[in-house]
């Protein structure tokens, strides 16, 4: 059977207590979905593949440029696409649900896609869309992304 | 030297009072730009493309499919890319501004790309999100681009 | 009526002779078709882009990157995609007809697609691949063209 | 460490022969990569994908539409992009070594992006280009991938 893919996305700098809550919701969503799918940068992308990879699960990063090493460490499968920003819709297809942290455009650039493509997104501190799930802490995030995966029929 | 292409975007549906402002902007857009650039299709696209070349001007029309036929009878030059909803980046990064008319998430994507590219973005009765230009009406909106493209260096 | 486009591929380098060949060709197109779809760089894309100018036509360039400078200076209108070699597709697909000039493997990559999408493509000296129309110069590619023009059904 | 990935191009039509030959090179490639990718869908893709699960590897297909019920069952990743036949630089470039079987234009088409890129490509009874390594039975290739893997620095 097909695994399930959880798609996180958000900004290209995080510090602080953002950081700490991509690495936390990265360890806490390896505990329900095997796969991670990101944009394998930096920022928000490394640390929640940390955390996922923390909590034993793998890690797919779609990155912009065709170079595998611009990927962050933590990244098991590298897809290089060359495509730039267009990989946006890459990333949120790839993933059966979507956890959206705080980010700037191109985070809402990929809200904006799930919302088109009816892929359910749960914004945990992040844009607040007419469409999003919102969510204010990664315990709650973990509750909603495991209803929505029993609902979904991939 | 090289034209200046102004960008449209907005829903694939659009009626009534809709459908007349982008006609009508269609028409305004011709006297100060030479091209037009937008998604190609039905709707939004048609309208302010019909508008465009009832203005004098010329349009490309950057579609999701294969088929040039699925380019509304507006369009001068199809670029048929076969990339899907990937195609919004194109539309936006070919244009120098982009005027902004009500629609949904892909409108909103398309937003939120300007918005990671720098591209000035004057939303007409659109999505309010920061960073782009709000504006009313068309004449408005006139204003604005003639603005945008003297200050808009090539 | 929507009008005919044609594509000229073939290689970055282009020096002497194929020069020549390229901006020859450009100058003879001009007199046959109405708009010039290419790969908007330098090399092969320039010389063409050059004669066909001259001939007085206008010139579309589907460039790989995002910054529309990386155009060489004949070309009227920009498509910057940012998709890096995916974007060979774009720029085949946008013709009716295709004419190769030597190049390497991105020519052989669009010569691929062209017979992929059954896009008529006359190899001017450049790859010997089953499928495409073998011409030795300008004049009968020319000859050719206007052929494939004739039972070419927008 | 990052996990070796290998890539296998061919026809979307085969049978007889040309499925045995593909499903014997999926099992014993399995042996030597952990990973493999291809384009996901039917003949030699469905084919190479099943030897490779037999053989107790896992699988990732990059596929030209959006559904992800497209991908053959021997699929554990599915990265549905709805690039078209643009997917086919993701396919080659998330590999570090590329075995070509039988095909068409498509398959041409990735070979000369391998060429493009520096991915050493073998041709397993495929195209004939100057730039592949021409090898005639599954045993060879998978002495020549060996090779190449060791000289590959990822």
């Amino acid at each position: 059977m097909r695994k399930k893919i959880v798609g996180v996305i958000g900004g290209r700098e995080c510090k602080g207590e953002v950081e700490q809550l991509a690495q936390d919701l990265g360890i806490k969503l390896a505990k329900v979905v095997d796969i991670l799918v990101c944009g394998g940068l930096n920022g928000t992308m490394e640390a929640v593949s940390k955390g996922f990879k923390a909590g034993g699960g793998s890690t797919i990063g779609i990155i912009p440029g065709y170079n595998k090493k611009d990927a962050n460490k933590f990244t098991d499968i590298v897809i290089p696409t060359g495509l730039g920003l267009a990989r946006n819709v890459l990333v949120v297809k790839t993933a059966d649900v979507v956890v959206a942290l705080p980010g700037g455009a191109g985070t809402l650039s990929e809200i904006a896609y799930c919302l088109q493509f009816g892929i359910p997104v749960v914004s945990l501190q992040s844009w607040d869309i007419r469409g999003v799930i919102k969510i204010k802490t990664v315990d709650e995030a973990i509750k909603q992304i495991k209803l929505l995966l029993k609902e979904n029929k991939l």
